[in-house]
This record gives C-alpha cells, sequence and structure tokens, in this order.
C-alpha cells in the first residue's frame, strides 16, 4: 500500500524577499520521511489572502495532509488564521478555549491579555487546536490541513504534537554513497542498477568540492536487506572512487 | 508600475526527503530583491513528470519569469529538460551547439562524451542556452522559463549570467529594527505606523532568544527618506527595547 502524502505551505515575506532562510521545510521534511509519510510538494507564498486560500484549497484536495507555517501571530501581516477559515468557507473569530490558554499565561506573566494577542485567539468553527509548549499561542487543525506557528523553535514544538496522532506508512530504509566521480561515469552503471533492483528507488545528488566532481548515490526501498545488496553492488563498480 | 514578478520551481527529490537542505531558493530571492524584481511564489516538487510539467505551466501563465533549479545532469533521475519541453510541447533532442560544448570542454579534459554526458546536450527546440562557467553543461531559456542546474555553485553561476538580460523594477529600500519586546506589545503600535505610511510594507518577524521574545520590524518602501522618517517614528516608540 502506498505511504500517505503531505505538502507543505510556508507563508511569508521574509523568505521570498531572501530576508530570511527558511529552517522548517527542512525540519518538516526530515520528519516526514521518518514517519513513513511522502512530503510531495512544498509551496511558498507570500502573506496575500487570494494567494494562501487557492494554495490551501489546491494541496488540501491534493494531499492526505497538508502542514503550514507562518502568519498566526498577533500583528497586522498575521492572515492566515482567517485565510484557512475562508478556503473552507468556515466562520472564524475569538474562540474561548484558545482565549483562556492565552489568559492563563499572561495572567501568570503579569501581561495584559491586549486586543493584539486576542487575535491569536481567532481559531476557525470547528477546528482542534495543537498544542504550543513554547510560547502558549496555539495552532489548529482544520479538516486535513495544520496551521502552525513560523517561528522554528514553535513550529518544531508543535509537528511534534501532531505527529504522533498521524498514520504514517512504511518508513523507507536508504543509504548514501559518496562517489569522488563525475556523474557522467557514474550514470551507465547507476542505470544498469536501478533496472536490475526495480523495487529500490537511486537518486544521484552531484556535489563540486574543492574544483573536484563527485556525487552522493542514494539507494531507498521498504526492505533493507535489498537495499544493502544493492549499496554493494554500486560500492564495487565505483571500489577505488567510494570515499 | 508595477515591478516584474518571478516564481521559482525547485525539482528535487532530496529536498522533499529532507536529506539536502535546499540553498538556492535563499539565493534567487535575495538576488531578485536586488534586482527590483518580486518573488512571488516558490514550489518544489518531487523527480515526477506530470508534478514538473503542470507546476512549470501553471507558474509560467502566471508570472513574469520562472526560474527553475535541478534535475539537469546526466542520471536517469534528471528529467527536467523533457518535462519542461513537453509543459511547452516543444520537440527536444541532443542539440548541436550544447553538444559542441561538452564536446570541447572534455576534449580538454581528456574525458569521453559518453552516452550519459551526452543527455545534458538535450535542449528543446528554439530554447537559448544558458552559459555556465563552472561546469559546462548549459542551462536553457523557453518562454519565460530559466532552467538551472540544483547544484548551488552552478545555479549561482547561471543566475549570474541570466539576471543582466532581465529588465527589472525599483528596487526597494529596507530598514530592519530589532526589537526586544514580545509581538503582543509591539502588534498596535506598529498598526497605527502602518496606517500613517500606507506607501510602505511593514513586517513583523518575531523570534524567540534564550527565552526572550523579540521581532524584527522591516519597513519597506520605494522611497529611502519616507522609509527612514518611519522608522524614526518606530524607534521612537520602542526607544528602551531596540536592540
Amino acid at each position: 500500500m502506498a505511504n500517505p502524502t503531505a505538502a507543505m505551505l510556508v507563508i511569508g515575506d521574509e523568505i521570498l524577499s531572501g530576508r530570511t532562510r527558511d529552517a522548517n521545510m527542512h525540519h518538516l521534511a526530515g520528519q516526514l520521511t521518518e514517519a513513513g509519510i511522502d512530503l510531495k510538494e512544498v509551496r511558498v507564498v507570500s502573506d496575500d489572502r487570494d494567494a494562501i486560500i487557492a494554495a490551501t484549497r489546491a494541496l488540501s484536495k491534493a494531499y492526505t495532509h497538508v502542514f503550514t507555517s507562518g502568519g498566526i501571530g498577533p500583528t497586522h501581516d498575521d492572515i492566515t488564521a482567517d485565510c484557512i477559515a475562508a478556503a473552507f468557507d468556515a466562520p472564524i473569530d475569538i474562540r474561548d478555549d484558545a482565549r483562556a490558554l492565552l489568559q492563563a499565561h499572561y495572567d501568570r506573566q503579569g501581561t495584559t491579555l491586549n486586543a493584539a494577542r486576542l487575535r491569536m485567539a481567532r481559531i476557525p468553527d470547528g477546528a482542534a487546536l495543537i498544542d504550543n509548549p513554547v510560547s502558549v499561542a496555539p495552532g489548529f487543525r482544520i479538516e486535513n490541513v495544520y496551521v502552525m506557528a513560523g517561528v522554528p523553535s514553535v513550529f518544531q514544538a508543535m509537528v511534534a504534537s501532531v505527529l504522533p496522532t498521524l498514520k504514517g506508512g512504511a518508513p523507507l530504509v536508504s543509504t548514501s554513497t559518496r562517489i569522488e566521480r563525475g556523474e557522467g561515469d557514474i550514470a551507465g552503471p547507476l542505470t544498469d542498477l536501478a533496472a536490475r533492483f526495480s523495487d529500490l528507488s537511486f537518486g544521484s545528488y552531484p556535489y563540486i568540492k574543492n574544483g573536484v566532481f563527485g556525487s552522493n548515490i542514494v539507494i531507498r526501498g521498504a526492505d533493507k536487506s535489498t537495499v544493502d545488496t544493492a549499496t554493494r553492488a554500486l560500492i564495487a563498480v565505483f571500489a577505488d572512487a567510494v570515499k
């Protein structure tokens, strides 16, 4: 049976302007692979209502799960929650359960729950809250879309809250072999191997280091012993160039 | 007049599996911002023919320019050139100009231009070659789509080849002010400033460092003196918290 599929939607002008380098994509990708869920697509869109709504609808239809990051804070440019609600035609307002979480948190801190902070209690009707052990303001799930924060430490905490609730598939086993030889030399034997081990996937990820060409060959599959056999066959071909 | 728009299409299973952390998006985003071209969307798709074709068509229609990275090497999983050709219903085969570049390069190196390396001379009919000063195998432009390598040093060299040929808009001037105060305290005054300076955009990018909450406030606009005035107004409000 095929693994569940996933997409990620990153919301943030700061990524698209080059100001910030996204860290959440790489984190989520690794976590999903470990859980046996296949991340198939990532989209990064700006803080633009129409763009967020269109991407949410498209990804929600196409994949088992959708994970969003960014745009759920208290400032005027945090429009994600309202856009996700609109994507599902769900009403949205300040919700009592989310407000209670924030109220308790700010009471403990002796901070006022002002109008801006209250924006973080805007949750669509019917959505389930996602726990935020770092800074309390919750994420939420509506339909198959998990709406999470953009700050990496909070995003990671929310992913950790969500992942155990998802049904994963068979995690793939993989090996990575570094071959210091141009891809043009590797390609022929690699094609032969891919034909011989048709249950496995073979990826070639070239690099150039200090002017020397090489490639990391990643072999992936569900069965460890088949992956190991194929890896040994690869190493046998390029014995002198394996680093 | 609005700036030209752009999208990026990253092709690569290695990003989606979490094996590799993408570096090209951040590089391109910064370069386009400097050139006055607005990067509006990024998509990351796997090495899947249908996914690449569909994304290429959608992005090519929606934006002024589209930049792709990845999948143009010599191995069996390098399918980008053929997919881009298919997206535009253009015939594709080994092209003489690209073959001549590769032949001269490998002759100089004393390396054989074998069948795998020849795959890198597959260029769609009518496409213009993109210079690759690092490893010679060219990228290409077809319609408004610039097809470039995934290896960061090669991608960056190709971007440098392409950018001077594009007409940019007005580059935005921006300031970034680090305020060590929770976003919930910043949000109110920031909304007021955004209303007062409606020609500018105000972004709030929160962080948590050593348990202390803060936010980088980025003010952007076409006119430097307006951006400076707004930045001074922001600093005046949060004088004791500007770090």
